[in-house]
């Protein structure tokens, strides 16, 4: 298993006019946790881009618990918790001051970025993988 | 049954540098089909509001199959399937030129919107919706 | 001169806590607008990129007159009021119910798409411009 | 003369297909900014709300200089050179590893939350100010 741990602030363009924060930002806080997740296994996602692979999202589910208000320091949480096959899965927890704000995940594929088809995954990130389990 | 289709012009604001749309912007195309969705079944979402009902989303979830290109006109059909008890979700298909791109839901509660706490589903509303089954 | 005219609809997720459209979401509101005024012209924004050639903003104003209010129907006015030269300008106005919302401009230069480098105007682009004006 | 520098890491989501950060992200990172500014003058933009005092964008200007990449870290300086009276600027420079990426301004006025009509500045607020110059 392998976490990182993103902390953002809430702007007031991240909200909405019920006061709190819209729905369709939290994909994007979900991409904030995933790239330091990516950087701290050691292949950031740039990395990937440079071999022509990308990771883009076939998947994603959030489960809002509490809204996130304006302003509020939040914590992002992503983590892989089983070794990718041909596609992956990153879990993510967001947290504020009151607890968890939202839980959800994103199921990924590799595929050549400038074909924009599925390919298997870099060796050497599943390398990097497999040594953190 | 119920369903309502919006049609959208995909911008490049909405597009990233994978060089298709970005997976947080279908949330948003969601939120417009949603929309005209409860337009067409009579309540606006502004006539909740003037009721103080909100109807948050608490899930949300999409799978991606194709991706949405720069400048093209999309489609967002958006359906009510089952008249909504305490909860109730919404089916979302947003197709291209292509064929399907996306599929997905979002599930609601109905708040309270000066509290945000739940409150039961106002009886017009659910009035409107028996229409429909 | 040329210039076109954009119905949108104000989304939820284009407000913020202050009940009202975010300062942010008006230059996409423009690019809506500039993408309708190029097609409208003979020239998509597609046609240029298959030639190679982008049109990245260089300087952006906005002037906020009144709040844009969720599910309002606005109208994003673009015009063209001179023949570029290497640079031109765009002009907007964002219209609701009750009057002018927003006024401002976006500034564009050419470029090679690839390089991101500075290029001349295509010459069927200014044709079909000089034959407004 | 008061500034802030908030550091602030480019996602795959501020980008566009031009592969770069898309013009209408620089107004949330100017708003990042603007955050941080008033927090460290001692006034943080939640207090100015706890009084019923908004500071809505009436102003908005930004020139872009060099492009800023995915995943690149930059720095938003947010600067306010003279004490406000009605309306109030604040100047804004964002900088990447390879120097000046934009430079703009917003000029904000002070309003009543609840009605959106204008108000004086609270004296605290212009008193913090005024300590600074």
């Amino acid at each position: 298993m392998i976490f990182s741990e993103t902390v953002l602030r809430v702007l007031y363009a991240h909200t909405d006019k019920m006061g709190v924060v819209n729905n369709a930002r939290y994909l994007e806080y979900f991409e904030a946790g995933r790239n330091d997740l990516l950087r701290m296994l050691g292949s950031p996602y740039t990395e990937l881009e440079k071999l022509n692979v990308g990771l883009p999202v076939i998947e994603a589910y959030v489960k809002f618990i509490q809204p996130a208000r304006y302003d509020e320091l939040i914590t992002v949480r992503a983590e892989i918790r089983n070794v990718p096959s041909v596609r992956f899965r990153i879990d993510y927890e967001v947290s504020g001051s009151e607890g968890k704000l939202v839980e959800g995940y994103t199921v990924h594929a590799f595929i050549d970025l400038q074909k924009l088809t599925p390919v298997r995954p870099p060796a050497y990130f599943l390398d990097l993988l497999r040594k953190k389990f």
